[in-house]
């Protein structure tokens, strides 16, 4: 039986799961029995520690008007990722849930699982499997399991006064679209470039492993970079101090000129960089940044962690609002 | 802040996560290091080799008209592990995400976080975190880590000629449903009794486990018996030849009399009956079905496995129909 690209999803899902989703699942490794079709998949751990997750999206939240299902796909496993390589852990293998509509064609469909398949080869992790549902709101959740070798992850809730505060990642390109600017993509097409697809460095995951001595706490920015430092901070009960702006994609550094209350407004406002928040001991902060240097993940030493009311405080702009995306609230101010 | 319980979800994520969810998740054990607020967990391996799955659901299709959102909630939990206990692994952690609506009340969710917390207790398996989002349609998507020390699992089409069909669990309630008698609950109360929390033995693992060089192939009953063994029967490219009906409830017996036809086709198209579907070694039945016993697991040896056409067929009812649950076509012949 052969459907056209323009038929819904309605024809089954079966033919779904056999004919669009299966050919993309890996394959049972040396010593695993489960294959692909199995309603659930085995695995012989390949480290003493393994770090396990759900990330679930409704998918109209990701899908910025410039993004297609393809990007969406790839958006929702670097989220699901990125949590698990700033806590040190090397991300293995993904289930991957969908809910999607009758009424979805199945083009979209073949869009999203290739944006997906198109991630899983790029961080090079193992589609194991997943489940299908149907949903008026389309949705994705992505499960994860990792492996570290770390004898200890670091925490949200573990910074300490003292800590050097250590930001990786591109920002302000996403404080365009959160703060209402998205309408200017027409006259600065990298906004389109820089939100279409976020990615991660897979290396940071080693690198985190490497210094989890001197990391008191970490967290992935996907709500925006002010609302993790807030939460770190009060999570923490410290007060942390920001003196510079992390790493700003040029564009943006271009459209704020010299006003620097715009820089922060955009970096801090954001959401999905899926960069990093690291709160380092102040004798780990050379070697842990020069591992960063040497793999070329974009940092910055942005403040630091003193004792204090618990919250961020921006050294040169102390009036900052701060917003988060709240799944019911939408953008909703934090301070 | 005291929210009344009337009060709908947009009341925000974060309280919902901080005061409907946290206090019902697991504290880190010795030896790991991310807790309940973390957006990942660490777990220390218990087993040589591990099972990982994702089984997600639209809340509206476990709504049975006497099944509460506390009972939806135990059926998610109950579904998603019956697939690691029917490979032999035994589950061992959750992570739960959810969709829910802004129209949802707080009191329906905390009704279906109690289920959900209802059946972590009963089953003995740690709940570690999960997420939330917003969706018209409201659904829930469990992922699950199990352990085991089985040195080979149960694939779903390793059946061979030869081999006993053993199926446990109780059936024919759901079938009242799935057939389109569920108006029928006003006089048989028995249906809703049967049918409204789902219940499977966690001890079936341990018994799997230790007969794996015995069990050629299994899978859960979550779609229907007779879908259940013309899938295994398919993919295993074997013929299922059933004999006997699987132990049905006393209720359908009573309904049915002496009609054999009618236990046959509630048997078999039911649904979320979470048995097992088992395709045994003859030189392994003795010991599988003894153990089963010494547990007080309802099982029966239904039939058989031979050479020829795959599929299944009834040795006294040729032409019964079977259908199965399709996520967008609904009840659907398959035969």
């Amino acid at each position: 039986m052969e459907f056209n690209d323009k038929e819904l999803v309605f024809i089954g899902e079966e033919y779904v799961i056999k004919k669009i989703i299966k050919p993309h699942l890996s394959p049972p490794e040396p010593g695993e029995s489960l294959g692909p079709l199995d309603d659930v998949r085995d695995l012989i751990p390949h480290g003493p520690r393994l770090t396990f997750s759900v990330d679930g999206s409704n998918i109209a939240s990701l899908k910025l008007e410039w993004r297609t299902y393809a990007d969406v796909g790839w958006a929702a496993l670097t989220g699901a990722l990125s949590d698990h390589v700033v806590k040190g852990s090397h991300p293995h293998a993904v289930m991957v849930a969908l809910g999607v509509s009758p009424n979805t064609h199945i083009s979209s469909l073949k869009d999203l699982i290739a944006g997906i398949y198109a991630a899983v080869k790029h961080y090079g992790v193992r589609y194991m499997g997943g489940d299908l549902n149907s949903s008026v709101t389309e949705w994705i959740a992505v499960s994860v399991i990792g492996y570290t070798s770390a004898k200890r992850l670091p925490r949200r809730d573990g910074a300490k006064p003292g800590d050097k505060i250590i930001v990786t990642g591109k920002y302000g390109a996403m404080g365009m679209v959160a703060t209402g600017r998205a309408d200017l993509v027409k006259y600065f097409p990298w906004i389109e470039g820089e939100t279409k697809r976020p990615i991660i460095s897979i290396d940071l995951a080693e690198i985190v492993a490497a210094n989890y001595r001197w990391i008191h706490a970490s967290m992935d920015v996907s709500d925006g970079l002010g609302y993790t430092v807030i939460t770190i901070s009060r999570d923490s009960r410290v007060k942390s101090i920001l003196k510079r702006p992390p790493v700003i994609h040029a564009g943006v550094l271009e459209y704020c000129g010299e006003d620097v209350k715009c820089i922060w407004d955009l970096a801090l406002n954001g959401g999905e960089e899926y960069g990093g928040v690291f709160y380092v001991d102040p004798g780990g902060v050379e070697q842990f940044t020069r591992q960063l240097s040497e793999a070329g993940i974009p940092y910055r030493i942005v403040g630091e962690a003193v004792e204090g009311e618990p919250g961020l405080v921006i050294e040169d702009y102390p009036d900052a609002r701060i917003k988060r995306w709240d799944q019911f609230m939408k953008w909703t101010d934090i301070r």
